[in-house]
């Protein structure tokens, strides 16, 4: 995404492995003159990098964040190791713990990191005065839920006791790693539920759902691993605190997405001869920035479908977005281009 | 299954295409022995068939139903054509016209069918004195739904308003027709809801709740088609009445399934380095005449996830049991030797 | 491809059905303003159109490519109408029933049309004096085969009477059709060999060979449909004349394709703890206008694995390579914007 | 397959962890009453096992075999670890390094060992005066060429040094192992050619031909890994030596296969709407002990298809008939109960 960016210019990789190099790793990309250099280079004030992506495990990018920081560069950091806020409390550090599994090691960044849910988080971007910024881009599953439930809590149509998540995954989101269950054999012609209510994505959903609606709840939240490579669909299941009609949910996300071009969102209603309407395919988002959400009615039950590509508005293409916001540009750029290949 | 049965002979085949031939369908099975009669032969008197299995739709199934039935054998009917109980009743009727989008052309018999949920359905086996009876075998959702679900509701466990039941099917669960939105390019690399809230199985969960369980609900439920070819998964979100522990769950289920060898259930348990435990993936129950069910409960949230394989736990095998137990046969009988294949 | 294309502008859809939208089948991209015109219009004189592309039936194509050449528009056929030659003698007409199953209705136009095989057809560009022309696309087969031959047999380094084509593809070759021997409940985790030594590719494979590199031979040719939506590969056996490297074959390709972009080549060797090079994998160029190309040696045996995207090398980015060249553009133009997508 | 063989008793499971059961392994059978014993165990006099089948990495058979065989029993090995012979002689050791990458340590062995391809190998038993045997049970891509090829070779139907073999695997072949390039990701929507010219099984191959039909060849071989879990598929090229019709061809395998009952062979004849006969998909062997052949002739061109489960004809069922040879019983005993789950 970078390389094809009309503003941006990939500069270098850090990578630990001097031998990297990036046209290696994407060989149908035209990266040859990207240099490769040492991660301990990161805290080099000179470096004069304006933004680091860290694409690296929680507690590396933990390390690391504040390094880049210190060298004066804004840092969005595509690991969950700045999504949970407020973590100078011990309570919120023993959240943190228990969900992530390990001690969080820089509690300090917890509050001085923004979670990048674009568009919400426009409104949250902090003043001009401050040095360089570190976003919290936000984990895949999250962004689907998210992009779903906001407009419909904020707009006040549903208990947000009622809520309950089924949310189902390709397999790149567990990311490259030699493990016997993730193998093909096992994978495929299957649909596994796992960490059943103990994903670490649900309390940045609950945050989030606090800090962009301001409603405290507590979701049923269930993921499983699809026999796809990528893609993410959450089904979302509420009960409505009025009789609400397909145009009135309509509303409700026009009035939140109106202006922002990456999401489409509709009545799910299939065409003649189709078990659903071609655009909540996830062949219509994979390989694309955008976000679909779907929604029927059926007196007071409400059924809200989100898909997304989990490798990109769950992860790479929504850290673009972050970096069009942190310098200005409209959040689409250089995310178009690549539509409707598949 | 009947060819392989110790104590059924599967007599003869019915087709319209008086070509069939049982063998040429089966290619692998030694069925040269089988003849093919003509569909008009269903009622002669005289034909002396013990028990008609319809693997016919709704409409061909209400057709036949009865003239099989006039000829004196015991009908197991695999479609939706007699799975909603009381049909006379108009209301029941415009019920059944909005789930199956067709009058029903024999009412009467409507309340004449058995339900054939088993282990469930054992009780309701009508008295010696009757004739030939007429077994409704359950949808395949259904069945996956409801041998989960009733003994949670029997035991008292669960709040039958807080149900939300999000269930995954293979695309065998389609039949065999040609439809371009059933093609592989369409399926594959996709999770697609469907039917959103206007599934066929929905009525047919309610009725057999009440029936079975005295309890009147109507559940959220939404069924997904996934790039599988075999199994279903129901994933069920239910809120508990009291604090429950996984101990608790264990009795429910031993109690209700202590004595059918067809299921197993516990605690969603993976073990180390694994997303789900072996016996929770559908390749543990495809191929094989079983239910699995696995559960795990955070606070007052219940989750309960249970797989079948739809051909057979959810059309033949259990078409199998119900024969089984027609002729007072232990259900199993024919059904274990095939375990293990795959 | 031509939406985004720099230097063509997509004027008009034509379809039978007169409600047919662009945006609505490609949901993804702004198709907004491409009006859909009647079929009939296509030989109106005055539609000032510069090419039209057809994407209908051999048989389609055969009725509508002269009247749009009529109405001098180039043409550009992607169907199987025009790709054998010298159609108007007894001997060819009957060659091409034989494999199209259907007299063609316009011989005199199958020595009109040039096999559009990018770049090989390069030279074969007709004089300025003539008027619209008609290309034929190659076939996705053909395409994938050819490619990797023809250097080979231009460079005189193997024996052209010892060729082995074992070729695989994608479903979505199959085009858009119900069908239910391509659901996916009949593909999935299947390899299935068909029309052996009868499919339409194997005489424009034949003739290419002999007009491009002036080589007359049979190959073995046999087709597979894999557990694959996108892609096709072709393994080539053939004996060495003489012994070569792999440095030899380097430079063969080099020869003919050291100019052109769209394709890559080389040694099939696998990095440590890799079962085949990346580049080779079917994911390095669907989705792509590519053609990859790897070979090994074994004494006098020679191997070689050509992988391309049949729905665009094979297809749509290799009729707009023929747009390109029928303007002067660079082949490539407007088709190097999408890599490294997937 | 040991569990449910009606003459045959699971006695014991050897394992380097002594925490293994059985029963943990496949849950879906009734194995509780296997006892684990040390791998230590196998060479005591007094253990009275009748026969040992060791499904083990080469290396290992290679040390247990022997230890097997002195304390009296039959082994059965599943490994590539004596399916070479004549190994004492200087040359024959380099060619097992060659191909096996390791030194053989204990080339004594390799003499003594039969190649177990059923029905083949019937004629090499040896006489009931020796000691305990040691049966190589042939490699999955092996059987499934050498299957089709002995016939043809046999009947001298076709020319050895035209032969071209080009396999396909399903992914469990590679066996169960934590492995980056066998995840889902990428595996999935793919079909990657491996160890071009450099499998294992290509001596093994050209050895059985001799042994089997005396005839000495060195055919093309490559091997794809499939995105489909189970069966093998090899697609075989040759040239006739004389016109031959699909009736000679029935002939062969008729001679040869008249009395085997795990064999189907014919001309590959698709009905009318398919792709290709039922019996030549995958899903008509997977489950099950048998080997599908199909045929179709061009000229002088012979096409042969060629299909196993390489779990089981490939590996476990063709280890079972051995078994069954060794003690006098039909080759298929115990192997047809479990047909036609699928």
């Amino acid at each position: 995404l970078l390389l094809a960016h009309p503003h941006a210019r990939l500069a270098a990789c850090f990578a630990t492995d001097g031998d990297f190099r990036l046209a290696d790793a994407l060989p149908e990309l035209t990266a040859k003159d990207v240099p490769t250099l040492p991660v301990s280079d990161l805290n080099k004030r000179d470096h004069g990098f304006d933004v680091v992506f860290l694409a690296t495990p929680a507690e590396v990018s933990a390390d690391l964040a504040p390094k880049a920081l210190d060298a004066g560069a804004h840092v969005i950091d595509l690991s969950g190791a700045f999504r949970l806020r407020q973590g100078a409390s011990p309570e919120r550090l023993a959240r943190y713990q228990q969900w992530y599994g390990m001690a969080h090691p820089r509690p300090d960044l917890l509050d001085r990191a923004e979670f990048g849910l674009v568009p919400w988080s426009k409104g949250s971007v902090r003043g001009s005065g401050g040095g360089p910024r570190l976003i919290a881009n936000p984990g895949c599953y999250a962004t689907s839920v998210l992009m779903a439930l906001l407009p419909l809590l904020k707009a006040g149509l549903i208990d947000p006791n009622s809520l309950v998540i089924d949310s189902k995954s390709g397999t790149s989101g567990a990311g490259r790693k030699a493990a016997e269950h993730l193998n093909y054999t096992e994978i495929a012609e299957e649909c596994l539920p796992y960490r059943i209510g103990k994903h670490q994505h649900q309390p940045e959903i609950v945050e989030a759902l606090d800090h962009f609606a301001g409603v405290k709840c507590e979701p049923f939240f269930t993921t499983h691993l699809l026999s796809v490579r990528r893609g993410i669909l959450s089904s979302i299941y509420a009960k409505t605190l009025a009789p609400v009609s397909a145009g009135d949910l309509d509303l409700a996300f026009q009035e939140f997405y109106g202006d922002y071009p990456l999401v489409k969102f509709g009545k799910f209603d299939p065409p003649k001869g189709r078990l659903a309407p071609p655009w909540m395919a996830l062949k219509s988002v994979v390989g694309s920035a955008r976000c679909h959400i779907g929604y029927e009615t059926a007196g007071e039950k409400l059924y809200v479908f989100s898909i997304i590509d989990n490798l990109l508005k769950g992860a790479a293409s929504q850290a673009a977005e972050n970096m069009n916001r942190l310098f200005g540009w409209t959040v689409e750029t250089g995310l178009l281009a690549r539509e409707g290949v598949l």
